[in-house]
């Protein structure tokens, strides 16, 4: 079976896209844990961050760019970036993925690392 | 008042440390969210995510591969690897750090993204 996150990052799989260009897509995440949660991709299947190889770097820099770029462009003060890596982690797709969460209240409950 | 974690990145002020070189270095968190809790930065001074400039690419990759292979050295099968930004996102530090939490038991409670 093809990986939604593929599907989902060459547009044949729909998704409430943020930005997009040749090597990313941002999206919103169908399973918000914050007012603001969208995710962040790379199009070239890469099944986590355990399984990055060597010439990888660049795309990993992309990926937080692009979150940094999304949570500017949305204006939030505070945001958090995170990677789950494995089940163990709570990765729950195998194709690598970059959570941003933010735009909590005032005062209001957040994630804690 | 010096960074505290400039201090920790040059050695002079002390940490318990997992892995150092000359672009970063890995230590134990004082304050610990997780059974593993270490704690990645680049010897440079970076306020956060939110202040990256364009040149910053190759620090942002090599924090996640120093990440990814302290957690394979640590045998972790699943792990979580946050940064948090801003006041707003949960950052204490203002010097751009990585959060690498792992080492539940197998079915133990785990933070949620």
């Amino acid at each position: 079976m093809e990986c939604i996150f593929c599907k989902i990052a060459q547009g044949t799989a729909p998704s409430e896209t943020a930005y997009e260009d040749g090597e990313v897509r941002v999206f919103k995440s169908i399973q918000p844990k914050a007012p603001v949660h969208l995710l962040v991709i790379p199009k070239i299947h890469i099944e986590s961050i355990a399984h990055l190889e060597h010439g990888h770097g660049g795309v990993i820099a992309k990926l937080i760019y692009a979150a940094k770029d999304a949570a500017a462009l949305l204006g939030l003060k505070g945001y958090k970036l995170a990677f789950n890596v494995g089940r163990e982690g709570g990765q729950v797709i195998d194709h690598l993925h970059l959570h941003l969460l933010g735009g909590w209240p005032v005062g209001g409950e957040k994630h804690e690392v």
